[in-house]
């Protein structure tokens, strides 16, 4: 999904006063936002997340846009605009410092906090420009202005980009809640506004496309978790995600009203909602907090524990409290909520999780069972209203799979959109607007880029495709020496195999087969150690497959003396 | 899971009289179900199924109940009684017939007709006993009386068995379609008949225990089907699971009113389609089936393909459908029903294919935006009748992970079952039931049997661990050749790594380092192979882990000359 169109070329130069689009992440996927605008030369980023892999890229880490695209001409880069602080608008914002460190950051108060305190971890001193919601700021030939946008973390942005080629509104994530937690709405007035000034290009967050009507507001959690509350006399551990500050909030406040002590776990739970206490976006009541190292010395029914590990991830307290393997002990009559969602992907991992600590007798509440999560991005009810207040000339779903962003323009083109004023591209396909029209013009290389480890990009496709191999079934290893007078074999062939399933008991079956296509080999006067180490792959190989109808990866080693 | 309690012991022997029950598979896992009953000596086992790997078991086929329990007591076994004929029941019985082929298999006609269709395969030809629904069979100290369940597969049975100590109910997989495509209903009066008579043991399925509520009707699926079928002007693939009798059965009606040709895709779909009708249980019009290698040759609106690959099976038509590596090639229009369940685990590779799908143009229905599947198991509020209906004096939840489980177990409680007649246990957890009361009194070895290729059993636990490492990491391998008279190094170090994602080219820089450790060895007079191979590990895998953070596993290999 992520490779550019087959039957797309390299794009033409750009026009002056043309302004072209080329996402380097999130389309086709749910991740690694990341999307370049280009007018004279000159570039403005919006966002530069991670993704994180799928079961098919196993090993990695974080997953990065592809910067090749920009690589030699980060110096024309204006400014990169952040919308918000979640992983996948800003977790490759370390990578790309390290390629030009004075990038001008820009974004919201609390987006910028996070995103430091972020990089003190990567030794990175960014230079920012702090924006708010209503200002106008120009980066270049860029003029950008910031719209409040409410989504599942608070201080979030859209932007609206003008230039000599038009008014561009990037939607950032968003959703509608009509009575936010703060008081801060979705700046439908500011769209209203934009409309009518005239928006030549809409991008519009898709995640949410396929799912018809609303999203409740965060607001109605809040009695759920009073009831669990309520109905709960022994310890409560709750887990969400380390940056939903407004989820905290709430069992913040329901533990103050049900007079328990909360502690937090989890680094970046600790650390996020650090931050966000000291800039008065969490509202911390005096006395509530315990240090999370002194939980076991307070009685059950007293505290409430806030952690990380809401998707399964095996090394993080909760996973470990399943599989007890934690100071914490669940107990019978615990009470465990998940009060996320369930990032797809996730499930088989969230599945254990919940069967581990059921077993040891956890009420498990998650968002199959009650009511303990709403979305952070709008669906398909509320997209129809940005989609008729803004009244785009053109369209460009973001911010989504396949089945996310074909959703988004089927409801952009029941507004009115023509459908030839639709474009549906993937990361790399190059999105021109020139008088009032986007049209795709081609497209750039924009793979994958794996992080493992403290590698960048080592890891390539082809490692996966070992990996893949070795983790399925496992590899043989046969080396033999040498003599390279002779061509005779002077040692082994010693195999190892690990991970194959298969006794190294009866290896000594297959050693005679290599000995025997050696010794042809030599009575033909094969000496090419290349040569020879087909022929050893081909004979464990054969052997393997008619023995055990298996594949495993088969490494040949010819060691010459 | 399926581990024995920590603290449970091997069970005491069995006293006359009393009957004992071990499940070795199916508690705690969906899958895998198979219980062994015992009573003076006999056994009777309850299907024989198997379990699909997850994503940490990493090129497993299958897995099998472990029956090492009564691998020395085959000959005691009087009957191997199938419920219905799904994998998760069936699919381990030609591995428990290598070991006794002439074991009684007792089961309804489409099972067997089933399971005979499939044992063909391994050209096993069983010992059947045909049964149906009110039928009292005795098989030694064990007399089975049959019940009609309704399930997703036709034909499905409960079993009672009665035998001196008292009377068990195992509803088998069942849900309570009031309105079933074949008019056969669950027995509900038979569970209240023995009810009255007094069911000493339930022993019911809890796969949907936590779903509120009843499952809708079979039937309610048509109109959707037609709806489809009439805003569909191209082609029409449907896929669901290849034994769903009655979905296929509603595609066929519904093609044969819209006028359109229908073609089996899959093997196991063409071959459980062919018995089910060449035994009544599907209704085939004349003149409606295709080859579906003719498929391209009919107008796109004239046909509905049928096929397997709704979990999103790599190797199944629609998975390569999805990625244009298939001869239907998927056009705009097209409409793509998934017809099935999802099951958990395969969301990944489910959504990779919907995205595909949709990619190339499809309309994709699934269950999520549409009406289109059903469960076949009860739900909370039919569960509850059941319990109502057989007033068990125990209650042994079958056939669920611990959070299914422990929702039935209060399902039980809620409806008068004392608290203490209610047991949860694992795989190879041994209940007794003496004197009208079960009880755990110990637990048997039972772990995961893997099947990888042909072999069964020889992938355990290590080799999925080495598997695991492999995967995520990749390997390095190290060989070096010794001279064993002065123990000098004669030939490598010789590096090769795959899916390490480390460029072969750095290895230069750790060379020195493993000679140098050779060298120091040889100094120190060190001659054993294993300390040259601990040295060798240890110098890599130090280099590895400062450079690059990582923790390939790393091969030495040292061969003497």
């Amino acid at each position: 999904m992520s490779h550019p169109h087959p039957d797309l070329g390299l794009p033409p130069a750009l026009a002056p006063g043309a302004l072209r689009i080329v996402a380097l992440g999130g389309l086709g996927e749910i991740g690694r936002n990341m999307t370049v605008f280009e007018i004279d030369g000159r570039l403005l980023i919006v966002d530069c997340g991670v993704l994180f892999p799928e079961p098919d890229q196993p090993g990695v880490d974080l997953i990065l846009p592809d910067f090749d695209y920009i690589r030699d001409r980060l110096d024309d880069v204006e400014a990169l605009v952040l919308t918000h602080a979640h992983e996948d608008h800003i977790g490759a914002v370390p990578y790309l410092l390290r390629e030009r460190k004075d990038i001008p950051i820009v974004g919201s108060r609390l987006t910028l906090a996070l995103i430091e305190s972020k990089l003190v971890e990567h030794r990175i001193q960014p230079t920012t420009v702090e924006v708010v919601e209503g200002q106008r700021h120009r980066f270049g030939p860029f003029e950008c202005e910031f719209l409040a946008v409410n989504h599942s973390i608070p201080d979030a942005l859209a932007v609206a980009i003008r230039t000599d080629a038009g008014l561009v509104l990037h939607t950032g994530d968003f959703k509608m809640d009509q009575l936010p937690m703060d008081g801060r709405l979705t700046d439908l007035g500011g769209f209203a506004r934009l409309g009518a000034e005239g928006v030549d290009l809409l991008m519009s967050d898709s995640t949410n496309a396929e799912v018809p009507g609303f999203v409740t507001s965060e607001r109605d959690i809040a009695p759920v978790i009073d009831d669990i509350f309520h109905s709960s006399d022994q310890r409560i551990i709750v887990a969400c995600f380390a940056s939903h500050v407004h989820r905290v909030q709430q069992v913040l406040d329901a533990a103050e009203q049900h007079g328990r002590k909360v502690a937090l776990m989890g680094r970046s739970m600790v650390r996020n909602m650090g931050v966000a206490r000291d800039l008065g976006y969490l509202r911390v009541p005096a006395g509530l907090m315990v240090d999370s190292r002194d939980i076991e010395s307070w009685p059950p029914e007293d505290v409430v524990l806030i952690c990380t590990g809401s998707q399964g991830e095996p090394m993080a307290a909760l996973s470990r409290m399943a599989n007890r393997d934690h100071p914490v002990r669940i107990a019978e009559g615990d009470t465990v909520l998940l009060a996320s969602s369930l990032v797809p992907g996730n499930e088989t991992a969230v599945n254990k999780v919940i069967n581990g600590l059921t077993r040891w007798g956890a009420r498990v509440i998650h968002k199959g069972n009650a009511r303990v999560h709403v979305s952070g991005h709008a669906a398909a009810g509320e997209l129809l209203y940005v989609l008729n207040l803004t009244r785009p000339s053109n369209f460009l779903p973001v911010h989504g799979e396949w089945r996310h962003m074909r959703a988004h323009a089927k409801l952009a083109a029941l507004t009115g959109v023509p459908d030839e004023h639709i474009v549906i591209a993937e990361d790399g396909v190059v999105v021109d607007l020139v008088d009032g029209r986007t049209s795709i013009v081609g497209a750039v290389p924009c793979g994958y880029v794996f992080v493992d480890g403290t590698s960048v990009g080592d890891v390539t496709d082809v490692a996966l495709k070992d990996r893949r191999i070795l983790g399925d079934e496992g590899f043989i290893s046969v080396v033999v020496v040498i003599d390279s007078t002779t061509g005779r074999l002077t040692g082994g062939p010693e195999i190892h195999a690990r991970g194959s399933g298969i006794d190294p008991d009866v290896f000594d079956d297959v050693i005679p087969q290599i000995e025997k296509a050696l010794q042809e080999a030599a009575a033909d006067g094969i000496a090419d150690v290349q040569q020879m180490r087909r022929l050893v792959r081909r004979a464990v190989g054969r052997w393997v497959s008619d023995t055990y109808r298996r594949r495993p990866m088969i490494i040949p080693v010819v060691v010459e003396i």
